[in-house]
């Protein structure tokens, strides 16, 4: 059967990445500016329902503003399989986060078809809003007002880079702003979530295998570091006299780099704040943003270390522990997409997902990742090859017959 | 003599002091907001036209916009000694800077009448506009455009932060722009220029003394450094699969301390852009503009050491050549200032001014400077002891003994 479906012809797939192709994308970079609640965003939903509706399935909006296709009716027939991702994008982001799970998902249920095999139970395909938050500043926000992780007082709140709240762009859309928070009519309808995702980093790269299965999200925090000075003129001020706030910054960005090594986690000093920014102005402070990633203990470690490396405090901003997806769950997927009796790989990601979300509330819930050749991603250039696509379709599939 | 003009009575001084305090200044920082042509301008031309007027002075405006005071007519007596200095100021600017030359060249001729001592020869005092340069981004524009090296169109077509040309703000303060240019028949009236500035670093503490004599203005440059890397994600790109330009920043930095310590030069990063600047994105480019000052082949080597630690050619964007004040004049005045035989102390200086504007054009030219305790200057926090601040009086006035 695995032999059947994956040599199966590519045009469908082919057929949908071709049309959503040039929704939203930016003459100049080549990126994608697909930001929610949008006309571009309007445009991903309208091809989300036509897509649904020329596959038989019913398409309903939660409160939380997802969309969720569905073969039949799983009020009726009980909690379905519910593949899917997102399909808006970071600024000037690549073609395949969010969409290649979206496309994949439906392309799979074309498969099966065409094999025969109409799933047995209630098949959803969803596709999340506003997972990047590249518009409102808070990711999965579409996910974390379904499950009550966002407030919704909060997320009505939220205000774009032009002053445009949430509720304001949720109205202009059409949509019903007072309605929005958490909805377990909807959750209920989920027996299972299996996102299929590019993958954002290389590790599938070393492992051969076009296709692997998450094991855990990292725990992810952001921390503020303070770094103070002493303004003064750039020609005049003795170096022994100076009080440079740009040299903590150096030493920060070097050890966030060699603490991260030796821990195993990644850090990153990615966004800066520099006062006054003046030429021939010894800068009076610089405020860095550190992102730091991987299990607690090691991430708390490195945090530590950088402070130390600028003689400063870092103010946590944020922190997200870790989140583990079901083990069974992934252990049989893991299984399933094996060859000759070895298991797929199973990696641990940087990344937050939707997937994660709903982990996180209780939702049996599983993750694929398609091999990404660079392990660029959130950039023009990410990039997976068409036949690792059309891999990842065919191990939906199997997720499918294996689960659903 | 000087022991009776240094035992004068500090009210004059004092009291210019008081009356300069309060203009342009900014009630939250406490910094001095004087920018060129706008109405606080107005406000210290008229205070320093009070102040000629209320000496006998005849005050004229040159065809650049600086202000000349004098004591009797250059153009009939021949050329006299100058002093003074500029009184606008940088954004959130100290006390101290331009006006501290402008009001110890007015109490020091009270100092010399007050002994009976009317100059022999035309004394004049100046008032540079625009020293600073802060509204339109050219520094010592009105000694620049007298002498021409500021050519008068280009001036004219400089504009502020509001998109106001130069040429609109000179017409709205009441100043005929179509008339700026080189003023030949000023240049002409000046025998010798003094300015007297407070110091911007901390030589002088290392001395002992309260005034030194400037022997040259260092070799300045600036250079950009466009550090590229590559856009990713930070929580899903693998360390050892980076491209992040703010390591390169980071060896940048330390490289600029560690080789201008090394080549006794000053060298600064203090303004940076970073693209995209985000919490979550490795950069994919940070631009830094290094400042770098100093004997011309010292810079010239920091430069290019800071450029191969960046991995960067950088990219030179101006640069000013040094200025060696009169070697006679020097030596003279040092004499005439020092202290049982020993000559005041002779040390150079990182930043720019009108008088090496002045000398540049062949004008022989001084510079006095006064301690400053921190070294600190365009800050609010800029600093001189009263005492030391009437010590600088004494020796214009001991200037004017010697050359007027």
């Amino acid at each position: 059967m695995r032999a059947t479906l994956a040599n199966m012809a590519p045009q469908g797939f082919r057929a949908m990445w071709a049309e959503l192709a040039e929704v939203g994308r930016d003459g100049g970079t080549g990126g994608y500016r697909r930001f929610a609640w949008t006309r571009t965003d309007a445009v991903l939903r309208e091809w989300f329902t036509g897509q649904a509706e020329a596959r038989g399935m019913d398409v309903v909006t939660d409160r939380a503003g997802n969309l969720w296709a569905w073969t039949v009716d799983p009020d009726a027939h009980g909690p379905g399989l519910v593949l899917g991702s997102h399909l808006d994008s970071v600024p000037d982001g690549g073609a395949f986060d969010g969409p290649l799970g979206v496309v994949s998902a439906f392309a799979a249920l074309d498969l099966l078809r065409a094999a025969g095999q109409e799933p047995a139970r209630p098949l959803g395909i969803a596709c999340f809003g506003d997972e990047e938050g590249a518009r409102f500043g808070v990711a999965c926000a579409g996910s974390k007002l379904l499950t009550g992780a966002l407030d919704a007082d909060r997320a009505r709140g939220l205000t774009d880079a032009e002053g445009t709240s949430m509720a304001e762009a949720m109205t202009q859309a059409g949509f019903d702003a007072a309605a929005v928070g958490p909805d377990e009519e909807t959750l209920r309808r989920i027996g299972t979530f299996v996102e299929l995702h590019v993958e954002q980093g290389r590790a599938l790269v070393d492992t051969g295998a076009a296709v692997g299965v998450a094991s855990s999200i990292w725990s992810h925090g952001r921390w503020r570091l303070d770094l103070r000075g002493r303004a003064d003129h750039a020609g005049t001020t003795r170096l022994a006299d100076r009080d440079d706030p740009m040299l903590a910054l150096a030493a920060a960005v070097q050890e966030a780099r060699a603490a991260a090594e030796r821990a195993g986690t990644v850090a990153t000093i990615g966004k800066l704040a520099v006062a006054p920014n003046g030429v021939n102005a010894i800068p009076s402070s610089v405020t860095a943003w550190l992102d730091a990633r991987g299990d607690e203990a090691d991430v708390r470690t490195v945090v530590a270390e950088v402070g130390a490396a600028a003689g400063v405090i870092p103010v946590e901003e944020s922190w997200t522990g870790p989140t583990v997806f079901d083990a069974g769950l992934r252990d049989r997927l893991a299984a399933a997409l094996g060859t000759d009796g070895v298991p797929a790989p199973v990696l641990p990601t940087g990344a937050g997902h939707d997937a994660g979300i709903l982990a996180a509330a209780g939702v049996p819930t599983a993750m694929l990742f398609v091999r990404n050749p660079t392990g660029v991603s959130h950039s023009p250039a990410e990039h997976a090859e068409e036949a690792d696509c059309l891999a990842g379709v065919a191990a939906l599939a199997r997720v499918v017959q294996e689960l659903g």
